[in-house]
C-alpha cells in the first residue's frame, strides 16, 4: 500500500506579505503574545495589513516573535497610530467585532456575511477594516460608533469569551473561504493510482462470484441474485482505486491458496 | 444617544457540560496549554467530550488550567487512552484532520462540509469523532488510515501551519454555525426605539426641505427635484430610528436659532 510516506512538516515560510487586504486594527492590544498570535492567523488568512492602536506595552513589542511562529513578515509591516480614527482614516468600510449584546443600533453581521461584503467592497474600489478591542473588555463604545456594521461570531451563548488572536483567526478564516475554491468534498487519491474503471470493478466481482460459487457460499441458488446484490454493492460504495483492486484479487486468491493447503 | 452603556465582560461561566456532541480526539498532545486551549475552544462551540490519546506528559495537567480559561468543565470530563483505536471504539464515522497532501485515497472535506456532514450523521443516529495530531508533526499515518475521511483546512498555502488549539477551534466553529440560525445579518436596535415609521421619515424630509426653501439652498427651482431626490436617498440610506429622526429634527432647528442670532 502507497501509505507510507513519512509524516512531514507544514512550511513555515512566505515569501511576501500579501497586499490589498482588509486591515486588522487591534485597539489597545496588552500582550504581546496575542499581537504575535494574531499575526500567525493573519498570514494563515493571507491577511498582510495589521494596524495597532496604542499598544499599551508599545510596539515593537519582543513578546509578540515567537508566538508569529514564522509570520514576522506581518509584524515588520505594522503600522502603530495613537488613535482608532487615525488608524481607519484610508478605509472605506469598518466593522467593529463585540458580542451581540450592545445597546446600539447598527448592522449585525456574522464573520461569513461580513468576509463576502468585504470581497464585494474590495472588488468595488473600497477599502474594508476591522476594529478587535482590548483583551479584558473589547471595544469601547465610541469605537463601535466608528463602524459601519458589528461583526458578532456566533457562539455558545453560556461560554462566548474568545481570545483576541481566535477572534482574529475566525474573521481571516471566513475571509480566505471566501475567496476560496477548495471543493467542498473530494476524494484524495494516492499519486500512484487512480480510480478503478468498471471493467476491472466487475472483474473483481466475477472473480470473487466465481470463487464463492465454487466454495458453495452463494447457496442456496434462489438466494444468490441478492447476495450478489449486497456484495456488489458494498465494494461499489468504496469507491476503490485499480490498485486496490488488485490488492483484493490478489486476496482472493490467497484465501483459496490456503484452502487448498492441506490442514494441519 | 443610548449609546452609553458601559462596555460589559462577556460571561465566562456555563452550568453544564455539552452532551452528545461530536468527539475531539487529541492524540499524543504535548503541552498542556494547548490541551486547556483546546478545551475552551470546544465549549465556545458547545462541544463537550474531549478524548486524549496518550497525552506526551500524562493526565491531568495543571498546565492545561489557566489557558481553559472556565473551560474546566470539558476538561473534567476528558477520557484518556492508551491508542487511537480505542478511544474511537464506540464511534460510528471519524475524521482525520490533516493537510491536503498526503499520499493517500480518502475523501477530503472542508471543515463546513464536514460539519453538515457530522450533524447528518447525529441527526441519523451515528456518532461522529475528529483526531487531531501532536503539535509538531500532526497525526501518523496509521492513525488517518483509521479515518473515514479527512478533514483539511483550506489555508495560505505559502503559510499553513496553525496551532492544534486553533485547528479545534475552526472544526468547532463549523460546527456550531452548522447548528445555528443566527441570521447572516440584521440591524441591531438600541432597546429604548424603534424603526422610524414612513410618517415620521417623510416628516423629517418636509421639515428639512422647508428649511431649505427658505433659506435658498434649493435654488435654482429646476434643480430642486434632483436635489431632493438626492437628500431624500441618503437619508433613506441611512435606516433611521424614530429617535434618530427627532434628534435630527432637533439639529434643523438648532441650527436655524444659530442662523438666527445675530453674528458676532
Amino acid at each position: 500500500m502507497a501509505l507510507s510516506a513519512p509524516p512531514r512538516r507544514l512550511p513555515k515560510t512566505s515569501a511576501t506579505a500579501p497586499k490589498d487586504t482588509p486591515a486588522i486594527i487591534l485597539v489597545e492590544p496588552q500582550l504581546g503574545e496575542n499581537i504575535g498570535m494574531a499575526a500567525r492567523a493573519m498570514l494563515n488568512n493571507a491577511l498582510g495589513d495589521m494596524r495597532l492602536v496604542a499598544p499599551v506595552h508599545g510596539w515593537p513589542n519582543e513578546h509578540a516573535i515567537k508566538p508569529a511562529s514564522g509570520a514576522g513578515i506581518v509584524l515588520d509591516g505594522v503600522q502603530v497610530f495613537d488613535s482608532t480614527s487615525a488608524a481607519i482614516a484610508d478605509l472605506s468600510h469598518v466593522y467593529a467585532t463585540t458580542a451581540r449584546d450592545r445597546d446600539l443600533t447598527k448592522p449585525v453581521l456574522t464573520p461569513r456575511a461580513a468576509a463576502a461584503e468585504m470581497r464585494e467592497i474590495f472588488a468595488a474600489g473600497g477599502r474594508p477594516g476591522v476594529l478587535f478591542g482590548r483583551e479584558a473588555w473589547g471595544l469601547n463604545n465610541d469605537d463601535v460608533t466608528l463602524a459601519d456594521a458589528v461583526i458578532s461570531v456566533p457562539m455558545n451563548p453560556t461560554f462566548a469569551s474568545i481570545n483576541l488572536a481566535q477572534a482574529v483567526l475566525l474573521v481571516g478564516y471566513e475571509w480566505f473561504q471566501a475567496g476560496d475554491d477548495t471543493p467542498d468534498a473530494d476524494v484524495r487519491m494516492s499519486k500512484s493510482t487512480r480510480p478503478a474503471n468498471k471493467q476491472e470493478l466487475i472483474g473483481m466481482f466475477e472473480h470473487l462470484e466465481k470463487e464463492l460459487d465454487d466454495c458453495g457460499f452463494l447457496r442456496p441458488p434462489e438466494k444468490r441474485p441478492a447476495m450478489i446484490r449486497t456484495i456488489r454493492n458494498m465494494f461499489q460504495r468504496a469507491q476503490m482505486t485499480e490498485q486496490e483492486v488488485r490488492t483484493f484479487r490478489g486476496i482472493i486468491s490467497g484465501l483459496i491458496r490456503r484452502h487448498e493447503r492441506p490442514r494441519e
